[in-house]
């Protein structure tokens, strides 16, 4: 699939200083152990150093100050930051399936929607009313594009991705498969006996440069917008509840659940499988590690965490036992304290 | 999209008490931050009152016991709920988009199927043979509703839900894109060597009033039928698993996951990516915190809770290596307490 | 739906000893409650025999060494391992739906994809090109087959299934509605302002008897392929991330999360909302208990558990604010050791 590219060329595009063959031809990329003739790869962590000696691909990606192995016969390309000039590379050698205008004749389009001409509409999608969908987008086949939705240039929905009415998608925007962005948010009201719906007027607005990964799902604002700020990037399962703002640049890995009206600030990392309460502020920069439950507003940049450690299942048992007990062990721990003379620190507050 | 209403007609229609002018136009809901002219908002919690001052509402729903600020213009509707009143006043200004009966000419309706006249069918849908289309139902564009499928009146099915074939829809439902309703339970028996699939017959009966978000899944019972009660609101990304029996008006925040067999009583709130194991029995009314994790059967109502509570990560490294420990520090204490002669409590039952 | 078959016939076709009229007809399986006349049901776990003492059922499935309670009317089937039987009997009464040759005419197929002659294609579904669909093989309506995708023989899609392109499906697979193979994985680079792309350039490659459940997602590889094993059985939304091997007849249960480049061997069984960190090895063999957070590579076959354990949250509470504190009441207690003059174990190393 991929197109070659003399390594020269590929240094001068990549701001890199090469040791080695300009005419060597590079058309594709690997890991250090399994390239071979023709490909790139890359030593971002010199712990790996190992693997180079032995590998067998063209050329490699790594720091002016990492000494290359005698036995490594290939190229070098000497970058600053090895593994981004390795995506940088994979692109060039990778590019995206070129978009090809046109709208398929078992497509849906509403007649009061406009769709650029230089954009391609897949077979059965559907577009709604006054839905407006800009230059170079991709709707794949099976999708479904609401009314008064707004698609940007060069966005990509892949297959079967529903958009619900009035949703604004930015520009260069990438949607995978079964994404559904714009479904009513948990809204509801008890009467007593019964829940009675709240409807979610609001829209769910993605900047530029946002992903969204398979299966995700953004639901619309209760009253006002569900925010995605430019480049924020997630990945699949996640789960975003209404009325969120997620800032510019965050990164959200899988199986993440963000509750409502939680405002979590640019630039953070999330880890997978966490989970975010509702109404909550997280600042900017933060890290939250994979399967963390954040359960108050993060308001010092940092790390956390909230993992259980795992354990085999009887030592598990055994310990889980004494941990209901917790509180009750510190104010034992207390009472000897004092018997023994010595000043104990006062109880902690309370978890929420 | 909203109809204006005079206030007059909108307070007889919540049975409010209007302090102001009956001629009054509203034409939307908003956030006491966020409203204007013409507009409605609400106090439900009289520690916003602040914002009621700085509130430019053409009206606010209040309760009759808070005091109004002076420098509040707008008019007052007294009730008793003001959340509950809210909710029915913008269903009355965003009412839901009228059934536009017919059947999209690109639909693949089979033969024997049995869609009401008054049922409107989306672009590319599919329904199977035997299937049977109550009255002002909507079935989305690209949504498929399988053979001896009956999805009763007032039914909203949005894009690209699935029904397997056999379940059923009671009335007055509503299932989000990406919902999957029915397909097969995890059965598998091990024959030694490999996994062998234990067919699934039972079907996925949904009551009335039941709202399904985008991308649930509810598997078919194995032998039984899976059950969820009327009224039962379900959030996003949420699993069922075979057999389970969810009791009348529970309502399940988003990424929780049931596993099979596990009865869940009536009017229970179960917090978002909670995970509830097999085989157990919920007891009616409980309530279960985020992110907690059910492990046995709860018989008491109550609210319950399991999360590990998150803190720096540096804290939390330290803190956990110690839990691994947590059985042999509190044996430990009982060591020292015997020593200073405390007399101190038995060993907890193992955790399970 | 069941096809009815005499007693004796199903005996033999187990290889059960029969204690009956082998001319009973069966038409069905339940549950030992559920069971009525025809109906077959089985006791896997002796703890049950009372409600045996009450079953309806025509013929029950049980071990040999057994008794049989008196009170029960129906035919015995003697076998190993009644749920096994079971499992098989039910298959044997509930066939899969024959395979319909054709494609329906709403289907888009490129004209160069190969679909074999007695496989069935639903409506809306989309086929692309140098796609290659095997014999017998069942494309429900509305899925999205990318391509170069190759189906093997006898695999079912339930409708609404995407497959990207490149990935290969073995033979006798079933994909169930919603599920996404081969979605990019979340491969980003930070280039010091934004997170920049990586080509996702590997393939899914699922092996022969895969099963993937409803919305579950699959990666495809970053450089190399994501591979999925022989029998391996995946229930409901499930992500897996790229790069992952999961070994053959691994059995992952609802909702888990499992981060990219982990390697999971043979035969694991893991539970239901787990998550597993990325760059792990988990042995062969191994059990993971639901709600699980594996962060570490597991070298041991075993059960392992991490769940912290559910209580009422008042007590919840007041524990989990001490474990915030664990590793200082650890200390304390060492200190008070010390002064008791017992000798103390050293500290344990840091949880990661």
């Amino acid at each position: 699939m991929a197109t070659p590219i003399e390594l020269g060329d590929l240094a001068e595009q990549l701001g890199a200083r090469l040791e080695g063959d300009p005419a060597t031809p590079i058309h594709g990329v690997a890991t250090l152990e399994g390239a071979g003739l023709g490909q790139l790869s890359f030593l971002s962590n010199p712990r790996y150093r190992k693997q180079l000696a032995a590998c067998s691909a063209s050329a490699v990606l790594m720091r002016e100050d990492v000494e290359c192995p005698d036995s490594f016969a290939g190229a070098r390309l000497r970058v600053a930051d090895p593994y981004l000039a390795f995506a940088r590379a994979s692109r060039l050698l990778n590019p995206l399936p070129p978009v090809r205008p046109g709208v398929h004749p078992s497509a849906s389009i509403d007649p009061a929607a406009s769709v650029h001409a230089s954009a391609e509409v897949g077979a059965h999608a559907v577009i709604g009313p006054g839905a407006c969908i800009g230059a170079d987008v991709v709707i794949g086949s099976g999708c479904h594009v609401g009314g008064g939705v707004s698609v940007g240039d060069g966005t990509r929905l892949h297959p079967r991705v529903v958009i619900y009415d009035g949703c604004v998608i930015g520009r260069h925007c990438i949607l995978h498969s079964g994404a559904v962005v714009g479904a009513d948010g948990f809204g509801l009201a008890w009467n007593g006996g019964a829940w009675e719906h709240i409807p979610q007027v609001g829209r769910v607005v993605l900047g530029d440069h946002v992903d969204v990964g398979a299966n995700t799902t953004i639901d619309r604002g209760a009253l006002e917008d569900t925010v995605i700020g430019e480049g924020v990037k997630l990945d699949n399962q996640i789960q975003i509840g209404h009325n969120c703002v997620i800032g510019e640049h965050t990164a959200v890995a899988g199986c993440v659940g963000i509750a409502g009206s939680t405002r979590i600030g640019p630039r953070c990392r999330i880890g997978g499988a966490s989970m975010i309460s509702g109404h909550l502020e997280i600042v900017g920069g933060s890290e939250i590690a994979g399967g963390t439950a954040i359960t108050r507003s993060v308001t010092e940049p940092g790390v956390y965490a909230s993992v259980f450690p795992f354990m085999p299942f009887a030592q598990w048992r055994r310990n889980a036992a004494q941990l209901r007990h917790l509180d009750d062990i510190a104010k034992r721990l207390r009472q000897l304290e004092h018997g023994a003379g010595v000043i104990t620190p006062s109880d902690p507050p309370e978890s929420e």
